[in-house]
């Protein structure tokens, strides 16, 4: 059984406010009754806890954290980053997991909230939803990251995701691709739709057809996604690379080259989006869009943490905005002029 | 500001026991009484709280979830997979990361009790702790995962570490590996302790020597293990194979491998421990100990459930040791006869 402040104040028989005020050392109580109360805590055995505190503070110095998919690897590496920068200034970070799943999301921001979290750090939400409007409207913190909602956009820390699709694009078109599978991802997320912008307006530049038979937009789902490619890969006329908007869903792409015996980047080339830490693994080695997690841990983090202690109650939502940097691995080269001349582009 | 049930006894000038009776339907409350206590959470916005709810009915339906890394794909898999499943009977999961740190551990395990999670399931922690037994004989429902401690193994559910070890071991040296190199981790978990003894068995068994300058017994560090790995690729007499008691550790290896240009399997074998889903990636195919994650998180899960409805007060043990399996993929093969001739083998 645990003891709570009621039990005390039961035993003690004074109010629970009265034991509150014993408990957080507030001046104005009598010493009798001080006493009456610690001789109650000896009884109870009660070791302080930090839910019957905060009923009285207020705060009790745990966030939330609530993400899309925790074995997605980008998510788990920056919620790691984001424990490790939360303990160094006195929080601790409790995570939810959601499936990409809206009904899951809601019912995570609900439980974190019933668990008196001081405030939320959320990735992964619909770019329609309204919760985070009426969660900030309500006083409560809240920040996204790497995720933002058109409606309210000031609490956000992203990458400028339509940039980093044409670096993309512009790196396979530079190196001498035409044509450009893309795994979109559900385009409900702001961040997957501006991809795909980035990814539409990148091949309209290069004066490149966009073949929508190449494009999946449908959910971050590893299987998914490898039959996907899988199928696009037995075509004779496939595409002779890949843009990802995930490193997850790029090495989905490249299980599913494997399979087919289909060389990367000899016949293949792969971009991917993240620079997860294993895309850096010099085995794998992918060519990816960096988000720069650390850089947007780090300002997602700071904007919290000025929410819960009102120093930034109307933050400017430029500032937030990170700049993608293209990382050149070793997934990506000039297409096979065999498979360019098979399909009679005659190495132009 | 959050409404509690002390406001809104306040408010309805009743006890807050009054109020947790009408919140709960309990019976022996005036209809008058309920009439004033729904009017003020009416007026109050009172959402329902399960916190202040937990203060009455002592249960909250969520549970906690310790891991010693949540960026190691195999803890942050068997979290989503321990999430999954728990939302199926009704539970909501909330995860703490400790970094392998026994200090953040024991935060960790106060953060969630102060949380009110209705039991933890804990996933390394070291193998003289006697947290376990302390927490056990509390009362509070714990059960570890892929974890064992020395003073209380009622409560976990592990592999057979020693023999998954025996296994990997095994399987290198009927490829003909001679000199097999080992990355251990910490032995100060029992886990890695076991695997340690089934290498050294599995070594003295097969009449091999065991080369402690071939063992790395540090943190399970990535940096470290590539650094070590790096410097021992380096050594013209250098091991013909790796085993890593991680598969992420086991990457790291390859990390290394790859940035001397060592080739696997042709010049350098490497086996893992966990097949965390992205081992079984084609391009990757790493061959490893498969540590059933999904069997050990239902297990664990049922295990913990039924300590929480007391239907399993005292568990036996040996019910829930899983069997390892080995998974040959492609970063195993026979030794390179170039390298072995080199060092004088002769092919024998």
């Amino acid at each position: 059984m645990r003891i709570t402040v009621h039990d005390i104040a039961r035993v003690a028989n004074v109010s629970q406010a009265t034991v509150s005020k014993v408990l957080n050392n507030y001046s104005g109580v009598k010493e009798s009754t001080r006493k009456k109360v610690s001789e109650a805590i000896e009884e109870l055995k009660f070791t302080p806890d930090s839910v019957a505190r905060s009923m009285v503070t207020n705060k009790t110095n745990t966030l939330g954290l609530i993400v899309g998919d925790i074995s997605n690897p980008f998510f788990a590496e920056s919620a790691k980053i984001i424990i490790g920068k939360a303990q160094e200034q006195g929080y601790d970070v409790i995570i939810s997991n959601t499936d990409h799943d809206d009904e899951n999301l809601e019912n995570a921001i609900q439980t974190l909230i019933s668990k008196r979290v001081d405030g939320i750090i959320i990735s992964s939400i619909s770019r329609t939803s309204i919760r985070i409007k009426k969660l900030h409207d309500a006083g409560f913190p809240v920040v996204l990251y790497n995720s933002r909602v058109e409606s309210d956009s000031s609490n956000s820390v992203v990458l400028d995701n339509y940039k980093g699709a044409v670096l993309a694009v512009d790196h396979l078109v530079e190196l001498g691709h035409e044509s450009i599978a893309f795994i979109a991802g559900p385009t409900k997320y702001l961040t997957t739709y501006e991809r795909y912008a980035g990814y539409e307006a990148a091949l309209k530049n290069r004066g490149l057809v966009l073949n929508k038979e190449h494009v999946y937009d449908g959910e971050y789902d590893y299987e998914k996604v490898y039959d996907f490619s899988y199928n696009l890969l037995s075509d004779p006329d496939r595409p002779t690379s890949f843009f990802a908007t995930s490193d997850q869903m790029a090495l989905a792409v490249m299980d599913a080259a494997a399979s087919r015996n289909i060389k990367i980047p000899d016949e293949l080339s792969v971009v991917g989006f993240d620079n997860m830490n294993i895309s850096a693994n010099q085995y794998i080695g992918l060519t990816t869009i960096s988000q720069q997690k650390e850089n947007m841990a780090e300002l997602a983090l700071k904007k919290l943490i000025n929410l819960i202690v009102k120093k930034d109650p109307h933050p400017v939502s430029a500032e937030l905005t990170l700049e993608p940097e293209l990382i050149v691995r070793k997934t990506t080269s000039t297409p096979n002029k065999i498979i360019l001349e098979r399909r009679g582009y005659n190495g132009t």
